[in-house]
This record gives C-alpha cells, sequence and structure tokens, in this order.
C-alpha cells in the first residue's frame, strides 16, 4: 500500500472502455471517500510526456529499446511531478494505464525480454506499483470482426490479421501478469454493458482497498444495455 | 573490439576541445586506413536526438531519472541508426560523448547510483562499449577562473562555487571510471595545445586500434593553436 493513498491502474487493450471505467471510479471513490482523486494518463499526463509522446510518433523507425526508454522516461517524471505528490497528501490517483502496459506492449507485443522492461519501469517509478491494477479483459478480435461485419465485409485482411496476432500477444501478457499476482489484479469481462463493468470494478477495488464493508447499489449509470434491477454487491 | 568496424569516443567536461579533437582525428584515420569515418555525438546526432535534447531543454524540473531515461533512449536510437550500421560496414564511429558521459553527469553529478545508470546505459545499446575512449580532462576550475581573471573579478561567486562542485564530481567519476578500465580509456591532459593533444592522441589510438607501427609526424595543424577554450564542444 503506497499509504497514505490509494493507487489505482487501468490496464488492457485499445477501445475496452479504460478512460471511461477510470473516470466513473474515481467519481464514486471522492464521494465515497472524501479524498481527493486525481484521474491521470500514460503516456502524456504531463507537459513533457506530452513531447515524448510526440517524439515517439513522428520516430516511426524507432527501434523498441528507443521507444521503451521515452515510455520509461514519461513514466519517471508523471510518477515524480503527478502520482507520488497526490498520494502523499493522502489522494486518490486512478491512471489510464502505467507500467503494466508497457510490460505487455513492449515485450508481448514487441519480443523485449518482459523482465528488462520492468526493471526499467520500476527503476524510472522508484518501485512504485499500483495498490490495485483493473484489466479490463476483451478478445482482440472481437472488435475487429465487428467493424468487419458492420462494414459487409467477409473476414479479415492481411493487415487486420497482422494486427490482431499482435493484440493477442499484448492480451495475453496481461492475462498472465494477472494471473501471477492476483493480490494486485482484478479481472473483469469488459464485453459487459458500461455499467454491469463499473459495478463489479466497485465492488472489487473497494475490497482491495478495504473500503468495505460497502453497499454498492445500483449504480444509476445511464448508456447501452443499462439494467435497473442489476444489483452488484 | 566492435569488429569489422573501429568506435571510438571522446569524454570529458565542456569546453575542453572534444569535437575538434574528434573532427581532426576523425580526418587522420580516413587517410590512414582509407575507411568510411562517421563523425557524430551524443545527445543529439539523428533527427529523433534532437526531439528529446529539445525535451530536455524544455523540462526544467525533471528529475534526474527522466532526464537519464531520455539520453538514454536518445543512446538507443543512436547506437540502432547511426552506429551500428557504420561499424558493420566496417567503417570508424568517432563520438562527442557516449555512455560514460550519462555515467559521469547523472550519477558523479546528480546522485543516482553509477551501476544502475550504465546498466540501462548498456541496455540501450545492446550492450555496445567503445573500443578505445579518449578523455580530455582539465580541472574545471582552469576556464572558470581564468574568465573571472578575464573580467577582473577577485574570485568565484555563489553560482560559479556550485557549478564549480559539480563539475569536479563530473572530473573525478571520469578519472575513475579511466583508472577502473585502463585498456579501454586513454586520458590526455587537455591544457595542452590543439596540436599537442592531437598528436598524442592520434598514438594512444593507434597502438590501441593496432593501426601501428605507425610514425606520427607533426601534426601541422593550422590554428589559434594553443587556447583549448576556443573550442566549446
Amino acid at each position: 500500500m503506497n499509504a497514505p493513498g490509494y493507487f489505482i491502474s487501468f490496464e488492457g487493450g485499445e477501445g475496452v472502455g479504460k478512460s471511461t471505467q477510470a473516470r466513473l471510479l474515481g467519481d464514486w471513490l471522492a464521494g465515497l471517500t472524501g479524498r481527493e482523486v486525481v484521474l491521470t494518463r500514460e503516456p502524456g499526463g504531463t507537459a513533457l510526456g506530452e513531447e515524448l509522446r510526440a517524439a515517439v510518433m513522428h520516430g516511426q523507425d524507432m527501434g523498441p529499446r528507443a521507444e521503451a526508454l521515452i515510455y520509461a522516461a514519461d513514466r519517471a517524471h508523471h510518477v515524480e511531478t503527478v502520482v507520488r505528490p497526490t498520494l502523499e497528501r493522502g489522494g486518490i490517483v486512478v491512471t489510464d494505464r502505467y507500467l503494466d502496459s508497457s510490460v505487455a506492449y513492449q515485450s508481448g507485443g514487441r519480443d523485449l525480454p518482459a523482465h528488462e522492461v520492468e526493471h526499467i519501469s520500476l527503476w524510472a517509478a522508484r518501485g512504485l506499483r499500483p495498490d490495485v491494477t483493473v484489466l479490463l479483459d476483451l478478445e482482440p478480435g472481437y472488435a475487429v470482426q465487428r467493424r468487419a461485419a458492420a462494414e459487409g465485409k467477409g473476414g479479415l485482411d492481411r493487415l487486420e490479421r497482422a494486427g490482431l496476432d499482435f493484440h493477442t500477444r499484448v492480451r495475453n501478457t496481461f492475462l498472465e501478469r494477472a494471473a501471477a499476482d492476483p493480490d494486485r489484479w482484478v479481472v473483469i469481462d469488459a464485453a459487459a454493458s458500461i455499467e454491469d463493468i463499473q459495478a463489479q470494478v466497485r465492488v472489487d477495488v473497494a475490497v482491495r482497498l478495504g473500503l468495505t464493508p460497502v453497499v454498492v447499489e445500483a449504480t444509476g449509470i445511464e448508456g447501452p444495455g443499462s439494467d435497473p434491477e442489476e444489483d452488484a454487491s
């Protein structure tokens, strides 16, 4: 526990709803605990981070090590100037991606050794790990295939298949890391509705942070597939 | 040896003449060996490096880890796109600063553990060390005190003294590293004239690279001659 604050990260592939779920959780935790809540993200949660992010975007032939080091530099600055100061004030930090994304994308996706990427990330962050990490898990084909169907295509083209392989390796790395450290990780099926996912996130995060006993009522979130009878407690 | 090419780095404080000596050595080696010679520098030997260098300049409150990681990212890209390809073609790379500057400035100067900074630099470079490293060694007070005298000042002000302490720690780190690995390092007194320094650099580098027997005549360098401070590298 990074006393006196709480540090929560959301992880998962692209388009699984991390930023939405992070925002909803942050609002709820602010009301529940009365604490300061800082919503942030990596890469790019700081002005320097935005510059580094731009450098990554421009450097189209950048190698995997240069890319991993730039993300680590962004993390070092983000932790030092945003995350740690909030935690030290007793606040709650909810971040959209943190070091597990580096490991999953740089090693699972790009063949760098996982323990090396993790070592550099932890060095950047002076060892700071989240108290809870929420993995919003989704089969990578789900989104791609749904889009292909919507466009009336019979299947995936070559580039889409290569992308699918990459995202499948990333997903598997997330799942392996979650299985190896169940005290930190919560794995939630991201194919459910926004409100069902959020109800589950609230329960799991509250339990991990010791905010129980707490009665999680209907979330009251409006959105597709909402079920007013849902009681996730 | 990074066969089939040769990799030479120049190290030392600011204003000791690294870029001038690197250029003169490169010209001489090109004539002597007939090989391709690439003159380069860190940070900033690539387009991405220039962007990263700008990010460091803008990030005035950046912590030491973020800074070290940005320099490492620059190194990773520089080695991958400039240094290794040249060495693999059998060429000679002469660089103005390399990983020893990171260790000296980030650890000697800023209190990060030296072995950690070196580890990250070597990871960035996939283990590539120079065949020969030339340290142009100069007492840091030399330049500052001469300037103070030229301006008619009796001594150093507070900021100048703090700067002097920093540069003295950097210099000591260079000297310690050179003493610990004499097979790689050549230490040359940078208070001598440009031509005397270059004559010594040629002899020492030729011996280390096995380019002897070679007769090093008077260098015949034209120029302002005896003032190393005129070359601000």
